[in-house]
């Protein structure tokens, strides 16, 4: 079978193609990512106009043969919600939330499993495992019944009670066990050697980032085939930071959007695990582990992010930055939003909305550019 | 100003312009149902294809003046998804699931309340209060919010915590009282009178039955401006059941969907609280209450509709029925659903999987029936 894409190491020159089930560079370990034969025409822009409201309506820019059906439960294309209080509060022009909540499953990690679950089962898995922050489990329950697929899910005791609940609702096994998402890691992958499950975390597989960057498509379309100037990202894992970060590379290079629209992509961060930010600030180019990780925004308590190199370039390349904020201070801001603006946010949500309030402390975002936050979940996951 | 819909009583002769905060017919109490002056045309059907994916797509068909902006988060263009595994297990060719818990505030109610705020807010209105089931309290407390208004609710105390809580955490003043639905519209509307907030009770003003139409606006269309042949819908107050009805009605009147088709429109109810299952097999043109209304599925227990003659109507003008499941049963297909297709669906969408049994069962519905279950909500909000 010819696939319409290869993959290629994001770190050195190994190839490989699209058949089987492939999960990190063999020669270097890091992450592949996903490189099309050929870019879409945009005359295609108009016939994705009229598809179904889901990110599968981008199919040409995604892992997905013409005679092959997603495992989908109509995930993505979510709203764009005006936040007139904060531009209000901070002076702003036009700022919007991409409320990713209203995904099956409650968060934006539908995506990425839609995605990986699909081309997983087409090359020939039968089991699943992850480590997980907590909406990646929740996600991966779903999608993995869907498929027909028994899965099991590693996750932190402290993950907040509702995650775990959600988890088991959809079937999947669920471990909770002591540390961070690091350590579930250890184990979902001795268990996916043992077991023979395939291990769809973040970044071991080169899928997830493509249903990630279906963030990036919709916001291109959901500004008319342009970008907003700054896009301020919860970042845990990262998978939707560089998702957006190919999207907007591969649709420049396409010619779907101006050659020259560029949006600053900025990372948050809680003070409690800030990996991300502390690499940025030091200029470095790859994260480091951070140390004892603690915070209410569960999915922010990822002290080694494998995407951490990627990360970095992404905002270095946009221009943006990374930014850390207080678990009060996110925890203030979600709130703020629940009664302000009738969104029921997650507290990484929360951080977005204290990130900008930073960043336009710091005079970085100004009055006229047009900015994006990510709800990346729904809050009730977390209460 | 010139309105481009009238208002006109369901039940009498009489009629109304679109001015002020119109509530219910002055002559004879029933609700007002909204007339277009003209239809719009079907070449329209392009255009909408391509706006943005909420219920405001369809702003000609709704209440709303083209220089009016509505109080939107983003409801509506929910997913439809497939269920294989109903299909299996009842022998069906096409089975659909409307997941409307993808929408804001986690359920259909969001529609009708978008509308309702947005025409509220327009002719006046500066503060609201409903009695609720559940999930229209939460929607209520989210789009109040989003208006800038204050909302009192008034729920059942039986109502689940979640569905309790949530309506807090959006800044709506909760209270909690004994009785059910009925008594809590009565507790509103004392208030509503007292205080001067504007009631937006279900059917008591003309507008959350435009948003609920959009049900079936969204159904046209996913089916390619034509209608799937069976529709069984959750059935407690049926502004929804209502709406689809009225718009069909409308669709085809202006061409947009053939002549000759026709959705069978299905209520289904729990044993525990049935006034239309009783009225229908009575062979009745209203309901009666209900003594002592109990079912989990809390959207269920509406003992006395307001809208129970026209919910009679449009089951038997579009030759469906009315079946009641027990809780038992509805509680059974919900579990089965989240494990087998991963959607975490609420009561209400557990008995539209099992009154489609019991219409397999009786041979009302056939193999060859493309058939739609309406999920109303999400499961995570009665847990």
């Amino acid at each position: 079978m010819t696939y319409h894409w290869t993959l290629e190491c994001s770190s050195c020159d190994e190839r490989h193609d699209a058949s089987g089930l492939p999960t990190v560079c063999p020669a270097c370990g890091m992450p592949w990512l996903v490189r099309y034969r050929h870019h879409p025409s945009p005359d295609l822009r108009d016939a994705i106009a009229r598809r179904g409201p889901t990110m599968w309506r981008y199919r040409e820019w995604l892992p997905i043969q013409p005679d092959e059906e997603p495992v989908s439960l109509g995930e993505g294309m979510t709203p764009l919600v005006r936040a007139a209080s904060i531009e209000q509060d901070l002076g702003l022009d036009e700022v919007w939330i991409k409320d990713e909540s209203q995904n099956p499953t409650g968060s934006f990690k539908a995506r990425g499993m839609s995605a990986a679950i699909t081309r997983a089962t087409l090359g020939g898995a039968t089991a699943f495992t992850v480590p997980t922050a907590g909406n990646a489990g929740v996600a991966l329950s779903a999608y993995a019944t869907r498929a027909g697929c028994p899965a099991r899910i590693f996750a932190p005791r402290t993950t907040p009670p509702r995650l775990l609940e959600q988890m088991d609702v959809h079937g999947g096994e669920l471990i909770a066990q002591d540390g961070h998402i690091g350590d579930c890691g250890k184990a979902s992958r001795a268990y996916a050697r043992d077991a023979g499950a395939f291990d769809v975390s973040t970044l071991r597989e080169p899928y997830r980032i493509e249903g990630k960057k279906t963030l990036g498509l919709e916001l291109a379309e959901q500004f008319g085939w342009d970008l907003p100037e700054v896009i301020i990202y919860p970042t845990g894992g990262g998978t939707g930071l560089i998702g957006m970060w190919k999207a907007f590379d591969e649709l420049r290079a396409a010619g779907w959007i101006p050659a020259g629209s560029n949006a600053r992509l900025f990372s948050v961060q809680s003070t409690g695990c800030a990996p991300v930010v502390r690499a940025f600030e030091a200029d470095r180019d790859r994260t480091e582990a951070w140390e004892d990780p603690v915070t209410v925004a569960s999915g922010l308590r990822v002290p080694a992010p494998l995407g951490g190199g990627l990360i970095l370039r992404g905002l270095r390349e946009t221009g943006g930055c990374a930014v850390a904020v207080t678990d009060t201070a996110l925890e203030q801001s979600q709130k703020r939003l629940a009664a302000a603006e009738g969104i029921d946010m997650c507290p990484e949500g929360g951080a977005s909305v204290a990130a900008l309030t930073e960043l336009v402390r710091r005079g970085i975002v100004e009055r006229r550019h047009r900015t994006v936050l990510f709800n990346t979940g729904a809050g009730w996951l977390y209460r």
